[in-house]
This record gives C-alpha cells, structure tokens and sequence, in this order.
C-alpha cells in the first residue's frame, strides 16, 4: 500500500494542507508542527511527489536562474539566490545561456513559477516574452530593454564616476578604458559614468583609448595590447569589470610594467581576488550578494502576492587599494 | 482549445512519441524531422508541458548535480555537464549542499532520474539511500565510501606521487604538505601518493609538516602561518589543490618570501588561474572537463540501459611552470 500524505496527515495530526506546507519549508507552518510532520513522514517512510503536487497546484515551487555558466561572477551569486528560495520554500533551477536555443521553451513549459535573469543583454527577447505569457521575472545586475518588470542593479553610472574623478584628481589626463560588451547595461552605464567624470574635468575619451570586448580575464589582456602599445599611451586605465582588470594586471606583470607607476588600474566589483597581495586592486564595491538575495525576495513576493515593478538601484562604493597613483614623471 | 502533443504530431505527419522526443532532444530523431516537428509546434503555438510529460512516462528527464556552491572548483564543471546533458535530452537541476537538510528527500521526491555526485564525503549516507531506493547516479571527481556505483576521478595516487618525486629529484629533505578535509577521497589519495613517493626515497612527512583544513584559499594562507614559522621549515610545500596553493602563495608575497628560492610550492588540478603570470603555479592537471562530460554520459547510460559500475580513472600529468626549484643555500 502506498503511503499518502493522508496518512501524514493523520498521524501528526494536521491537515493535509499543513503536511504539504511542513514538508516544502513553508514558513508559516511552526518549527514544532514541522517537526511533528517530518517525525510523522519519517515514520511512515512517506517521500512527497514533486510532480502530484505540481499537477495539483498548478505551482511548482521552482524558480529558473537564467545566468551564463562562463561568466565566474555569476557562481557566487548562486549560493545566495540558492539560500533565500530555500528557506521561502522555493528551488533554484538553472539556466545556461550558452548556446542552449531551447531556453525559451524552457522557461514557458510551466515547470517554473517564475526566474532571475542575471545576463540579459539589452537587445534580448526573452524579458519581453516572460511578460507576454504572464511569467514573473526580475532582473539581476544588468537589465534588459524597456521592458516592465522590477531589476536589482549597482549604482553603475555613481560608481564608474566616482573611478574617473579619483584618477582625475590624481593628476591623471591621458586615461583609457577597457569595458564590456555593448548590448549589457553595466557596460553601458559603466562606460557613461566614467565618460561623465572626465567630461566635467574637461577631459575626453577617445575611441583609440577604448577597447572593448567580453568581461573576462582575456579582455583585459587583449585591451593591454591596444591600448599600450602606442606612443601616448594611458597613464591610467579604468576596466568594466574586476575580471578584466586582474587580465590587464597579469599582462602587466609579464611584461615588466610598473602598476602603479607605469600605468594605474582600477576595476569594478571588488571580487574576492581582488583583495589578494598578488593583485590588490583599486576597484568599485558592487554589493552584489546583497542584490542577489533581494532579487530572490523580490521574485517571490511577485509571485505569491501583486509586487510591483521597482527599480533598486544598491550604492556602489571606492576601495582604495594598490593600484592607483599619480601619473609618473615619464608617464605625465 | 488547448494544443496538444496529438495536434502538432498530426501537422508534422509523425507519431505522437516522435513530437516528444523530437521537443525532448532526444538524438534517435533526425535534425529534419526534429525541424519539421518544432515548426509544427511552433505555428500552432504548442508549449510541452513539463508536468504532464513527468506524469506520463515516469521519467522527468531532469538530473540532480549535488555540489557545493561555495568551491568554485565545481563552477567550472557545471557549464560541460550541463550541454552533455542537454544533447541527449536532459535538463540539469543544481542540488547545493551547504546547510541543505533536505537534500536526501529532494533526491528521493521523484523529481529526477538520476543525480552526479561531485563533493560526497567518505561518510556520506547519501549514496546509500540513492543505491536502497536504485536512484542511479555517478561518484565525479570524489568518491564516497564503498558503495557500488560508476565514479570518474582523476589518478590522484600517481598525481602526487609525481609531485613527491619532483621535490626529491630537485633535492629536497624538508618537505610539508597542506592538504584537504580528511574524509575526502581526494585528500586522503593525494596523501597518500605523496607520501608514498618520500617513502620510497627514505624520507617521512612528520604531522608538524602536515596542515589539513577545507580545500580553499584561505587553508593556504593558515597552512603558511602554521608550517612557515619553525626553525626547520620546509623548504618544499605540496598543496592537495590549487586553491590553497594560490591562498600560499599569495600569503608569501604579502611577507615578500621568494617562490621558490625561499620555499617551492606545487598545487594539483591546473585551474586557469595557475597559470596566470601573478602565480605560474608549478602543479598536477586534473583533467576535469573531460572526466565532467564522462560522468554525465555514464549516469545516462545507466538511467537508459543497463551500465556496469566502472570505475573510471583518468590520468594526470605534471605541468612545470615557476613554483618549484632546488632548495636554495640557506634553506637546504
């Protein structure tokens, strides 16, 4: 005979309902009652069906992260995101974007209450398909086009000027930067905050001292040969991204290149790396583990009540590390 | 009216189990017919449903990677399993171990076919459980106590005695080690084969050279406080992976020790970053990526046929690059 929660039911004596909540972590139910329901479980030897109960509620409890499994920064962000759903009752499913064409099918075929988008490029359908077929999201970090829906994101366009206006002051004139790809919107705002600092002191930004490609350590490697070879190269260079700057310091160090002397650096995100003696790099706090567990949060209210759609922008903040100075007599 | 697998089967002129496998990715149907079949679902605006299809064949087509969030060791082996998967069909749900009481019922629910176990411990109960309810799944990596299940690891016996033997032949005597938790297949195999390789020059490894704790940078940086700061100190470290070997070598550049003129320094696994030139990390590869993709396809095997509990072990190989030297004058 098989056990059903029924019989859960009866033995702890709750109602079905309750068995169902207990077992999937709801927090209404008490920590006592949720004990009494797991003893009664154990006791019967009763192992919930994920499918029944999604047949039956027609909710899955299951939320899709959407990230691309290349990018290292979004692995971090997996064990937050992971931790708050749990302890709301949720499950994380993950997404790969590489190269996966079936990620829309994926997302529609109700096998998810809703997902956190956290490497939606400006130009992406997807955030407007979610909203057609009714399926919350929330963006993560970046955000898509002008599409509806709440985002968690940096104060990108704060934090990147604040990076220009300290190079600024250190006397800096001849100021480069390396930044990501185009259609993201933390390269955009990133690239626009900077712009606006060296605007104000007067200064510009010319595209042979911008180089731009991924968010990755190589980026920062391939931007060192662009940009450094020329005669009036930068005597400072701001990166996009903490990944990119760590590359162009690795360069840097292969070469012989004096960091801050020969050519200042800052990055932006302030990765655990970048605390590291090998590196100790100058960069922009992005505060993204924080955001991480809010946009889970956020999610789930939208799902399970009417949310709305806002925009929580986090401050971002300066961490002055080794790898910012003063231009050098040769370099100025 | 609702859309159903029998409607686009119909339009596609095939039986109703091509439409599924065909949606499925299942690699018995031919790129035409798979063409054909998504056209038709896609001008009739057909969406798989999930539920249904679980319901249906009692099998979820999904299965569990149960890894620990927190190395990002695993981070890199996700991006291969998951498109292993996904090219014959499978989704892949991410179990995350750290404070995940429920894990054992959430392998158990049903919800997947099948789970990859890449961070078990010698003690673990869970693959017992999973072999008494025949859940299918494969040891990555590390493998659990002796339980009879499929593993893919890595020759972590002959990969450290490797690097034992490279110390020896440069000349070392006073040898330490910082290794990983002790009840992990990986640890105690790397252990023991560096130990094996003194043993057999007539050298030992004392406990006072021997500092075990988690297998992350900052077990480096400890490893370095505990086994540096004695009269004798080694003048050679292993490290059990390369995470700690970098936490190393990051703490003796922070004290301006020479690598490895005043202490030689070799890692096991080859991540990227060993060979970064702020590292150029002296270490074993472990051929990760491909034993990923392996496992993934040898717990398929198992979920479809019926597959033989092999265990599989693929070779590793010495990467010299700059941490490793002769013992200089005053360390000798």
């Amino acid at each position: 005979m098989t056990v059903t929660s029924h019989d859960v039911a009866r033995l702890a004596r709750v109602s079905q309902a309750t068995v169902s909540r207990a077992l999937r972590g709801d927090p209404r139910v008490t920590e006592t009652t949720r004990m009494r329901v797991r003893e009664a479980a154990a006791t019967l030897g009763y192992v919930r069906s994920e499918l029944g109960r999604g047949l039956s509620t027609r909710a899955t409890h299951r939320i899709a992260l959407v990230a691309e499994l290349e990018n290292t920064l979004y692995h971090q962000l997996m064990a937050p995101i992971h931790d708050e759903l749990l302890e709301r009752g949720y499950r994380m499913a993950l997404l790969a974007e590489h190269g996966d064409e079936a990620i829309h099918e994926r997302l529609l075929d109700r096998s998810v209450d809703g997902a956190i988008l956290m490497t939606t490029r400006l130009d992406a359908t997807l955030p407007y398909e979610l909203a057609r077929r009714s399926l919350p999201f929330v963006f993560l970090n970046r955000i898509g086009g002008p599409v509806e829906a709440p985002s968690v994101t940096a104060d990108n366009v704060g934090g990147s000027r604040a990076a220009g206006e300290l190079l600024i002051g250190l006397g800096h004139t001849r100021i480069g930067a390396i930044v990501g790809p185009a259609d993201t919107s933390t390269s955009r705002d990133r690239e626009a905050g900077f712009r606006d600092a060296l605007e104000d002191a007067g200064l510009v930004l010319p595209s042979k001292r911008v180089f731009r490609r991924e968010y990755d350590h190589e980026t920062g490697r391939l931007g060192f040969a662009a940009l450094m070879a020329a005669d009036d190269a930068p005597s400072a260079i701001f990166c996009a991204n903490d990944f990119i700057a760590i590359g162009f310091l690795n360069r840097a160090l292969e070469l012989g290149i004096t960091v801050p002397d020969d050519v200042a650096v800052i990055g932006f995100d302030d990765i655990d790396m970048a605390a590291w003696p090998a590196f100790e790099l100058t960069t922009v706090r992005n505060p993204l583990l924080a955001m991480a567990r809010r946009a889970a949060g956020t999610l789930i209210d939208l799902i399970e009540s009417t949310g709305a759609a806002e925009r929580d922008v986090f401050p971002t903040q300066l961490v002055l590390r080794r790898t910012h100075g003063a231009p050098s007599e040769s370099t100025a």
